[in-house]
């Protein structure tokens, strides 16, 4: 061992002790005839004190060091004169009497302070550098606190961990896989699954009753913001249990993380709310409840005949800022610009200004009235001093989900979105399928695995699009933290689902035959969950990103700077496989 | 919830309750008007009786009931007539009142019972049939109790769990990787991790101090019995610490372990035998220390002039079995013919048989006189009733490793390889390098970041051969369960082992590059380990294989039997990956 003592853990009780430390030279400075050295390891950093006067040859030694020069000192611990409060080992300081230069460094291209000067760039091709960061090394060390936190939960509760495969096979339905040519095999591929669902599901039909891992998973995706072409879930499955049970158990584990981990109490029971009721009020289905600014539809009090765009509107909706009625000119432009923004989408914006001083100021002064704009204060709740901002369009839903960008664009700027206040709840009775334009057909909002609610069953061939899943969602301050369903584990049902899916049986025993022949055999009624893990980190956290909560991520490129991953391979690799890259399509990309 | 209690947790104190239980029919029987039906869930079994007397329609209804059906009963718990000693609900009862199927099953292809009529092939096929049966199920469970436990000992030792990436590059050292073509970057490759061995490194130059992680790894090898493509390690890394440090700490876990999950003390301290020793003394660096049968060289003894094969041997050695002097001539033809199979790859085999009435008896009386026989047994010290068994050879190592087949074997035949006994020792101070005969060239025993022994540094240049690596291996009961090394944290050093292995300073810099840019910045001296957790944990359940502790695992050409992965994948998943399969070679394999 290179040391007797970390740098984080001598205090006053410790001094006159010989000790000996080795870690990362912090700093360095010179005063009065010392050298003080800030020596740093994982767990603290202490003061080393060289004395000139004492060993000139140690001092000079000392003065020699450079930054992140790795170091090894032997001395004894003494009180020191002027204290430092803010650090744990502030009392105590090391008068050297050795010093081994263990490995020395040539100059970092960035400060490993907390706020460093590194562009992301930069930090994420030296990550190991990066890493020594106090700040983002708190990250991984609170990631493997909650993982230890988790698996010891499930573990009191009976379920068990169990590894699956990460080399499965491919199945089209969902994400894009990424595949894995098999030398054994050649012209096959494995796949790397998208997340354990069908594995977990024949554990349940193995009897294994209460699964859970924490899973990567694998989705080659074009990466939206803060997307990983690998990610981890902590993914679970239970049987013979209903929505209740399951919503019961992991909100227990959510209270439990978030109580260690941040002290925070949940409330005994979190609110439910459906997905038409979240969409209705919020226009998402993952709502930030942080704040209010609830949605209010406002057609009759709008549709009068007097404004043509109101009058045509299949959705009129506002929402009520308290105390932004004195918003200037120029504040309104901006929010009319991020309404219209693509991102966005919407085609203007409403405002109606209800001034402290009882007069009102609206845009659309020169279509109603004034008693016509007391109704819509009424409606809407507004006081005297509050910014109405309403929002139309031709579809419902799509309204909706403009107004939800502009109310969060509203939390963001009167900083009701703080990181360190945590709003839960449950959302549920999601639809069972969604219409993709895309693809011209209905899609599975979850998957095709997914239970419908047993009342809407009789719709399934009627009107299969009015049906609900028994499904829900986990979502914590506008963020879908985690979702789950209950399971088909009939045959019969499974493939009626699969025939609105638009799959052949032919299509759908090829790709999921092993599902449907374990269902043969007895399958058990299952349900299970999966939380997003780097989300649920990074929220608790309170990082934007779950890039910095992931040793070794992934930039926009899908590409490992600090690796330079991926990488062309040797022809004869590629012989092995049986493959060819079809370089002049790649030349062609002029990449 | 579908049920109040599961069917291994009724006891006498619970009878007179109304219980509801759900699970698997194991078997039902018919017997004096009543129905009896043992119904299995993951907890155990339980007896559900159906009285006809009572309700005639409820006893047909489970009269009705195949094997593996999913039923969910209610009734109330009852003191059974006659007990059954051997369940742990063997004492009750349950007098069913109501009775639903949940899931028929139709007839499985194998009995799901401890001992199963299925076959391999068809176990794997229906895996998920397969793991319903308590024997397979239990490794299952081991498997999960002791990654718990590796956990909570390495977090309780400042250990942090880092989830490192899958997606990496590819480096062709070491065995064969993995790749995984990258849509996003046309043309290039990612590579599935043969370990992290360069990423836990990465985080010791990040100041991590101690990493640990249950890490999935991949080697494309072909796979010999007992092999997998993908497998698990409990993969370790520390920073300042030196190689006694490293064994202490890994040492601690595995006596944690044996004393928890099999209630095992290993020794206070374990044995340490360095690499030369074990191949003299077992010709094996992973040694069964179960049995004795250590080999005694017997070059001066044999070399009389009197036996060509023997003069002109590099090596002649023996084992001494105990107690096997009478052996009979078909026994010994069995062993000349074991030792003979191209795996063992022997010439031949000498016997002598010192008998129990003082005769000796040998294959080697037309060269030897009782005399040699006689100095024969004092070296070896055999007594009467023991059988010498010698094998010589042009090469002393190779010739050991034969020798420690027959060893083996020996041992297997007197059941002296206990599956409940264990044996752990470290084995160190291996050569740093081995000759390839493949490569002609040396290659790294380890890998190229294990750092050679300080004493041995000035024999790089000249006898690199002969220089001794800080390595050390786990070794139970024959198996080498865990290695590790001081790592290489100098980068002249470094540069030098590549040049050893034959990289010029390019190839090396475009394969490791990374690493050798990070050693310039400070990097702390540090060393590892890594046990195969899939192996560790198939010695603690007692299997053969280590297939059996893992839950989906693939068969001797890489499939997934139940999966059917790998599989063709469609023209338009290649083309978005800029690939093309080679049909033609793909055809001419006749697959």
């Amino acid at each position: 061992m290179y040391r007797t003592k970390t740098c984080g853990e001598l205090r006053m009780s410790n001094v006159g002790e010989i000790v000996t430390l080795a870690g990362w030279v912090q700093r360095t400075r010179k005063m009065g005839g010392m050298t003080f050295v800030d020596l740093r390891d994982r767990y603290g950093i202490t003061q080393i004190v060289f004395n000139n006067e004492v060993d000139a040859a140690l001092c000079e030694k000392a003065n020699q060091l450079g930054r992140e020069f790795v170091i090894q000192i032997k001395g004894q611990v003494a009180e020191r004169s002027n204290k430092n409060a803010k650090m744990p080992t502030g009392d105590i300081e090391i008068i050297a009497s050795e010093l081994t230069v263990l490995s020395p460094s040539i100059t970092p291209p960035f400060t490993i302070e907390d706020v460093s000067d590194g562009g992301d760039d930069l930090r994420m091709k030296y990550r190991y550098l990066d890493l020594r960061r106090s700040v983002v090394r708190r990250n991984l060390e609170l990631r493997h606190n909650m993982a230890i936190l988790v698996r010891n939960f499930l573990d009191a509760k009976d379920f068990i961990e169990v590894e699956t495969p990460i080399l499965i096979g491919s199945t089209p339905e969902g994400a894009r896989d990424f595949v894995v040519p098999s030398r054994m095999n050649p012209g096959q591929f494995y796949a790397l699954p998208q997340s354990p669902q069908t594995l977990k599901q024949l554990l349940m039909v193995a009897g294994f009753d209460r699964y859970f891992q924490i899973a990567k998973c694998f989705r080659d995706e074009d990466l939206r913001a803060d997307r990983q072409p690998e990610f981890t879930q902590i993914d679970c499955e239970m049987s013979f249990v209903d929505q209740e049970d399951v919503i019961e158990i992991f909100e227990d584990l959510a209270r439990h993380l978030f109580k260690e981990v941040r002290g925070v109490e949940l409330p005994a029971k979190l609110q439910q709310m459906t997905w038409h009721e979240a969409m209705r009020l919020y226009g998402s289905d993952k709502p930030d409840l942080r704040f209010g600014m609830t949605f209010v539809e406002v057609m009759d009090v709008m549709k009068k005949g007097k404004f043509s765009v109101f009058d045509d509107a299949a959705y009129i909706g506002g929402i009520c800022v308290p105390g932004c009625a004195d918003y200037t000119r120029k504040q309104l432009d901006q929010l009319t610009d991020f309404v219209k923004r693509p991102q966005v989408g919407a085609k203007g914006l409403v405002y109606v200004k209800y001034n402290a001083d009882g007069t009102i100021k609206s845009s659309v002064d020169k279509f109603y009235d004034q008693n016509d704009l007391l109704e819509l204060k009424q409606a809407m709740g507004a006081n005297d001093g509050d910014l109405v901002l309403i929002l139309s369009g031709d579809n419902a839903n799509k309204t909706r989900v403009q107004l939800c960008s502009l109310r969060l664009e509203m939390g963001e700027r009167l900083g009701l979105r703080d990181k360190d206040k945590f709003e839960c709840l449950w959302i549920v009775d999601f639809p069972l399928f969604e219409w993709s334009d895309e693809e011209q057909r209905l899609m599975a909002t979850h998957h095709p695995f997914t239970m419908p609610n047993p009342d809407d069953i009789p719709l399934l061939d009627t009107h299969p699009e009015q049906v609900r899943a028994k499904a829900y969602d986990f979502v914590c301050n506008g963020i879908e933290v985690g979702g789950g369903s209950l399971r088909i584990h009939d045959g019969e049902l499974q493939a009626k689902m699969f025939k609105i899916l638009g799959f052949t049986p032919e299509q759908a025993m090829a790709q999921f035959g092993f599902l449907i022949n374990a269902f043969k055999f007895g399958a058990p009624p299952h349900a299970g969950l999966a939380f997003g893990f780097d989300r649920f980190v990074s929220i608790m956290a309170g990082l934007d990103s779950i890039r910095d909560c992931i040793a070794f991520p992934k930039n926009n490129s899908g590409r490992d700077v600090m690796l330079d991953a991926p990488s062309p391979i040797a022809q004869a690799q590629l012989d092995e496989l049986y493959l060819n890259v079809d370089e002049a399509r790649v030349k062609a990309l002029g990449k």
